[in-house]
């Protein structure tokens, strides 16, 4: 599947919504089709492995009754976090599309290793639609000083 | 809290309860009580993400109704994958003891900077039990051929 900004920016409309939550949206894409999308919730369900991408993936799961997302992208308004990050790789998830990166703490800027660790085939491209996926994490830090 | 030999023997236990899926327990304690116990259920929820240790999490943050499990530790019966451990680290939890180690896409193993990166203070102690959990493991996977 081609990358399409749509998806992103769906992504994006999503991560508005993530209330008190760090704004991060993700969606899973088979055939062109959205079949699942969750923003952050860790704060709203006290659970720290409640990240977007998590859910999306458990939802994906649930959609198809299958752990094997395989044909399945992902579009992420953040680079995901080790946890996320190895998820992604177990799922089987064809293709990574991740907006703002996280040098400090997401899985592909800090270890990049984790790729040939794991085996994987998953393609990554980071910096997708990046300046607005800064912007609603920088209002979101901002607002809360 | 100090290592206590009997939640391993729990976290086996449990273990040996897997069915169809790769046989891994982990158990959370608090205050020298379970608080919540799971083992791998990947295959069963179908859900690459429903490892014991993420599942255990998850049940605990519901129990204490917050997702920082400080004073709390976990007891599994197999080094866990980065997933885990980066959803260890961000809990909060405060002593890690695993039995069995997993020296191909163990998080401790293979990826030992994930603790540096992540600024935590995770106490970490491997090889508990570390015969019984291997053999769990071994009758599994004998069984599969």
């Amino acid at each position: 599947m081609i990358m399409n900004n749509e998806f992103m920016l769906k992504a994006l409309q999503i991560a508005e919504k993530s209330g008190d939550d760090i704004p991060v949206g993700a969606v899973i894409v088979k055939n062109n089709k959205i079949i699942s999308q969750f923003h952050n919730e860790k704060e709203k369900r006290s659970d720290a492995t409640a990240h977007a991408e998590i859910l999306a993936i458990r939802e994906a799961s649930a959609v198809l009754n299958n752990w094997r997302l395989e044909n399945c992208d992902m579009y992420v308004t953040l680079e995901p976090c080790p946890m996320c990050l190895w998820a992604i790789i177990q799922s089987r998830i064809k293709n990574l599309y991740f907006g703002a990166y996280d040098t400090l703490t997401g899985g592909i800027s800090t270890l990049p290793q984790m790729i040939s660790i794991s085996g994987s085939k998953l393609n990554i491209k980071g910096g997708i639609m990046e300046q607005e996926c800064n912007i609603i994490l920088r209002r979101y830090f901002e607002n809360l000083r």
